[in-house]
């Protein structure tokens, strides 16, 4: 017997400080339309430079949560 | 002159009994909300283990579509 | 501080001509429902073959988009 | 002293059953040619989708035999 | 503050029947030196060939579990 | 029931003017003794240079196609 | 003359604050056991997922040691 | 004995119009400073996207040449 | 017609607290030499350990920067 | 216009001595079939033990030529 | 049925002559604990460098054996 | 407080006997511009082929070495 169904969307994150940051900011977004979010997986961490500093750490998640009347 | 186009979305099926049964859990999913589902690629089998035994399979799959009008 | 956040679809563009007109395709058709494209990857080309010869370019992209307030 | 070689060819098996299946459909399609098949290595599973279930899994294998006359 | 460390380990599994009973197989020998078993993931599926037909299906896994006294 | 079976060959085709033309002239290749060839997939783009040019483009193929008497 | 022999083991250490803290979790985890830890490498980070936020950042490393008389 | 040894550098060529040309771009950028270019391989396919097309083609490369006097 | 061109090199900076303040470190040097850095992508995050802790976070960067005079 | 085919095998060499022993194993058993053999890639390598020693190195191969009249 | 469970282990074998010497080593080290070791796989080829030459060839493989009591 | 930087280059070393000999030949090449060479890593052991046998070992490494005053 089948069960449960997740679906994994892809974002990245951006944030000026730390690679932590960029990936809540991602998580912070997804949320706003998805409520039930489950898991997570870094796929990439890139950035921008500016006089040679970061200026925007961008990180490229995988995001899982359950479907059920959305798809 | 280019043709059609088609979008690939990724879920994870479950089911307590075999791979074969967690992927069509997946396509039944998705067939609620997308008709003209085309094909699938396994992307990673997983699962989670209670008392010495598999109790969730967990197949994630892209899953690829003719986009007409949802996009 | 956290930034902006992008999201990644995942299209596959055909074409009958070229490896560049799949991927114009598939970018035409995402634009007709996400406005704010910004970038592409390239994932994976691949064709069907009729007589010898290309019958249809198949070129998987993943394209990056600015969300705002759709999801 | 170099030793037997052994040559490797790939082949995707197909079947409406079960991933197993469709492993043992291409292993009995190289043995009607190849008589002294040896080991296999799953490359991709894959499978296209007929009214949101799997109408054929389409499993890529490499299969080694050992060579001695044919090459 | 740090939480839970997971300790994984690589076996891989036989069966003359499928790939599950392989994957349970692995599982049930880790299982009689380690009791709290967590997760599976499926790294790579090969087999022996006898006379045209999978001999043994070989399913390697990594197994997680999470470390206590153990190490 | 297991199904029809497809052999992947790898081919390497070479051009002086476009990675198109390389793949075209693998698979007329191709042609010329297997008469049902099926799909392909692009495994890498190379090249040779001279002058501070592409001499030839070399793109290197998986071509697949049904076997049914050849093996 | 072949020289010294090191061990490599997977451990996932988890943090409900930093990637960094999950790393040192199960670095400190690991020396409870083996003293002479040499060197790691993060081989992928995860995390679960609670109201939007991240609940634990889940760190897998490979981490290396000089073998003598445990093995 | 051994014999040349060549050295490979990564370059990332633009163009508004083909990834061919993206290519050569590059190539004709490394002639300038280096003379005994001797082959290629392309490692990545990018884009920048305006108004729903591909703006700018941006495709990176290995590019190797033999070294002799400079490093 | 082709347009800009650019370098990628690769990098590890290393550093006693953070991920991010090692590739802060890397950014810094190459930034003495190069002035126009663009962007960059993290490769490989390692370390080693010294009593049971990260003694250095070696974090791998490849940095992209515009060539225009220099090679 | 588009210019040479190349065709890909993959063979297994295996040695009781060395790497490089097995590797002209694979390239002698080709050699005796194919004339034109053009270059070869190191895909794997493995090995089976006997009483804590290599029994053989394992070499598998890819292996280009040039297709004239054979395909 | 399920039959026999192999467990894989990671070591580095290192050696100041050949990548061969450096294999025979880690094979050496594990058989010191393992008696029934039956295959191996080369993961990573590495080393260190003094005075522009290989101080120690650093080889890592992965290790299967047949578990019967150990774990 | 960041660390040391160090740079990774990538060589092809050629030899007509040994993989180890290509290393070596790639390394004392280096050594001749870039005095401070660390360590190494094999990236892709491949080699052309004439009258059946290996012609030249073509062995591509990264070189990593502390960056001070050069860049």
């Amino acid at each position: 017997m089948h069960d449960h169904v997740y679906k994994l969307i892809e974002l990245t994150g951006t944030s000026t400080t730390t690679i932590e940051d960029a990936v809540q900011g991602a998580l912070a977004r997804a949320h706003r339309t998805v409520k039930n979010l489950r898991w997570f997986q870094v796929i990439e961490t890139r950035g921008d430079i500016e006089q040679g500093r970061v200026k925007h750490w961008q990180v490229t998640l995988k995001i899982g949560f359950k479907v059920d009347d959305e798809g």
